[in-house]
């Protein structure tokens, strides 16, 4: 039987090594793509020894699903140091910021976003745990406009569910167009049109003067 | 010295032949996700001898660029059939609804369209492919846009620009969310969703009774 206390430090251990592969993962993939980013190419950026990575995860498809929740996670700590003491229409317009790709940062982590969800699109239990996720923001989004009506920011005859969508559904297309960044425009510019959306779609919410 | 005008039937049987090929990678798609769709598995789908796709597609990545242009390609065929006569807000919305993974068909094309996503992360000529594509899809939004502020359909204080940026990427967003549905969401609805999404936004542009 296994001794399930005894295995509790080991696993923290773990988790910080794992840690740092993530980031030399992450540190391809902004240089190179996640093609590029082989279990070689990793184990050689974190300084493991080829072959060692293998106690962390078994697999890249592993590695990925690690990255995404680690991504994850650092979005949620943002959020909750950007929302601290805050509420309504404040509190939500910093959610949102923390997650759109609004810094080099930001864009970097929708870069690691984008090849987890192709890689979701097969295996359900990874698209269920992104659901989870959004559903963690869709509720605190939720949360956040019922503030705002209370205080009179948001007279949008819309119910607060189609808010939610829309900004749920804005933040994941706008993942797409800061990881793609397809065309001419300098990526500052970029990120300031996916700020000029959230404002603009805000401002269709606010009564009217 | 090459013929050009001799190799011109050449090339156009060879698009047939693509189409097929590319028709076969959908099937494999949606069944598997990307990956099941080696070059292997496509070449039998298609009937084709296993190495004989090579003088069509040299690689699964040259497939996957042939296939997004495949799928943008159709889905501005339907739009141009939907868009016929109608100017306007009426336009407006049917251009979107073409776009919007609404039925099973456009729910395999966001499959497509996933993976080639990520593909274009690290090559920029298919990034800008894909934001040529966008660009025809701004244009013909913001035309319709000004017709229907024309026609007195549209009253918000938002500029032409911010409106097509968001309907722009909710439509992209939409791909992601219908791709994976990661939720127990059955298709049906969730697919119901994504058209509540833009009615509910469009209400926000309307006058105010």
């Amino acid at each position: 039987m296994v001794n399930k206390e005894w295995s509790v430090p080991k696993i923290v251990q773990h988790d910080e090594r794992r840690i740092e592969i993530v980031n030399a993962t992450w540190r391809i993939i902004a240089r190179g793509g996640v093609e590029r980013a082989t279990m070689r190419e990793i184990a050689a950026e974190a300084g493991f020894a080829n072959g060692a990575l293998k106690p962390y995860f078994p697999t890249k498809d592993d590695l990925l699903a690690f990255a995404f929740q680690h991504v994850f996670c650092r979005t949620n700590e943002r959020i909750a140091i950007a929302t601290e003491g805050r509420r309504g229409l404040t509190a939500l317009v910093a959610l949102c910021r923390e997650v759109l790709p609004l810094d080099e940062d930001r864009v970097n982590e929708a870069r690691i976003v984008v090849p987890y969800w192709q890689n979701a699109m097969t295996h359900p239990d990874r698209a269920r745990f992104h659901e989870e996720a959004l559903g963690q923001w869709r509720a605190a989004i939720g949360q956040y406009l019922l503030e705002a009506r209370d205080d009179g920011d948001i007279a949008a005859g819309l119910t607060d569910e189609a808010i939610t969508e829309h900004l749920i559904t804005l933040m994941i297309g706008a993942q797409i167009l800061a990881a793609l960044n397809g065309s001419d425009i300098p990526d500052a510019r970029l990120r300031r049109r996916f700020e000029e959306q959230l404002d603009t779609y805000l401002e269709l919410l606010r009564p009217s003067r």
